[in-house]
């Protein structure tokens, strides 16, 4: 159970409304999900959040995929149970595959490893790094 | 500085030396990162994380560049500074313009900001997202 | 279910009967939440926490509100279910609004969002903060 | 050094000076800090992420003080040294002292252990606590 | 429900039901547990990982229990709920008592406490230290 | 440079100087690190601490090498610099060699792995291990 009421559409006062409208329109589904839901108890903070994740997420120099996977990398590394399942699902929803998945979650694997063997072995980063 | 010493080529075993010469080889370059140095006090080891390396990081369903971001992005969300150096660096290496570097890094903030957020409100997780 | 099974107050040892007792009257409240009865399994776990928790949570420079918000930002940035329920409850005790914990929220989101936008671009502490 | 270049306000384009003159102008203060003269390299996230700040830190809910020590216990739990250094200097400006900073970590401290043992012993979340 | 659906032994490729075999024989059990069976849906990463595991689990410098409940320790820290089941599963088959495992759970607190009262404080390294 | 000053023996209060003393004495050693040094700005903190650390760290279930092992895996997974340092050199004191260190961090580095793994996938946890 979340720790705040969900905000439902009905009832919604119309600023909410509004953030909820533009979400549906933008990712062109007909349902809101409990994130936003939540975040509308501060409605202020829903239009904020939104309109990053608008922003952030849309194309530019990196692909929407790409950038989807960067996020479900993200959520996993946090151990986010709501973001792993939620960004997955949208990273598929955009074309990734079983086989790009597992391979994802190989490199999320990995990089989990070495990342605490250089901290932990507290090697210097090489000169020829820092550029 | 390292909490070991660091295994330089000469002088390293030849089971070490081994390793060294194929990271040399399959990355192009003439010189071996503190890192492996490091690691490079049990040679097991040293010959185990090279492999997996070697094996996850190779072309695959995902393109190698994409993976190389993918192990910044994680390197970033664990705050490790060795893999952050050097994994941006192979990640521009391997094409990663200035432009993408900072939409890899506005996405990794996002993903952070709203993985808290959906911890922080306990959403739970969505029939939908569950497939 | 747990790792280990809950102490109960009837059958339990004196000693942790004791922190029981004190933990009730502190807090006012008449029953033991399933964090203590977990611990009590080591019941001088058990009296060294409730100890510290006694003591660093009693009124001091700063207000109680102010400490237990901060003890469920440190919860929400772990991402630990259990505390972010129990101190979200304990907060809300001590006088926090819907308002106050969204806000709180936001804090955190931010927070989250700029620590890592912080350590990926690698940015040197300013001399000025170092003081 | 970081990885990106900082970008100074002579020459940086306008978009850039525009949010340095606010940022200036809404401390208070003379000077640019060095995570946004790195955010600068992407002057629409540099936008987005003042804008967020300023606006999730100002007064509301809960008190300016109250959100930077918030904002310091999140950074300490990230172990984000830049945003440790930043926000405990932002928070000694706006009043906090030797004592509330002292205090500060010992909930921070404290916090984290029970984290852990909550998380470690898997202890379900009470009925209570779920309201 | 995992993300991926879980590969039983009936059906599954021979390269897969050679792992599992190879598993079931070194544990000495009749069953796969999940975490296998999701990797499986990569059997290159399964063989991968499974090799890593049995080769560093293996009796070496260290003692069999005592990596178990160093891997523990390293599973709270990071809140992971599967592996804080099954690696403390694993060590109380390898000889863990109910008073190691608390004990275990007292460091891993105290150690996460202190952790964040260092970072927070921003201690430098003592020279002694560095060695 | 630290965020407090730091607290040397003389000038400390009595408190303090009380705690140093202990300190020196059960560890066998004529000097303060900077850890207790910066922790002595609040004498309350510092002596809750100190106690803690005495307790947990002494002799039980456990052997101290292994416990002290426990705590760099866990300072290690935060990515504490100092507490690497620190508890890595305490555990070299009580015996552990080159070799044993070298096994610690590839076991480390395997339970970052696969604890990521087992996020994200997700995978739920076996009745077997919920005992």
């Amino acid at each position: 159970m979340a720790l705040v009421r969900l905000v439902e559409y009905p009832g919604a006062p119309p600023e909410v409304r509004s953030v909820y409208d533009d979400i549906m329109k933008t990712r062109g589904v007909d349902w809101i999900n409990n994130f936003w839901k939540a975040l509308a108890n501060d409605p202020a903070e829903l239009a904020r959040v939104w309109s990053l994740v608008k922003q952030v997420m849309a194309p530019g120099a990196l692909d929407p995929l790409v950038k989807e996977m960067i996020y479900v990398a993200v959520s996993v590394t946090n151990g986010c149970e709501y973001c792993t399942y939620s960004h997955t699902a949208a990273a598929r929803k955009k074309g990734m595959s079983d086989a790009m998945f597992m391979e994802l979650m190989a490199v999320v694997g990995l990089a989990n490893q070495t990342n605490r063997l250089a901290d932990g072995l507290r090697t210097e980063v090489d000169a020829q790094f820092r550029g």
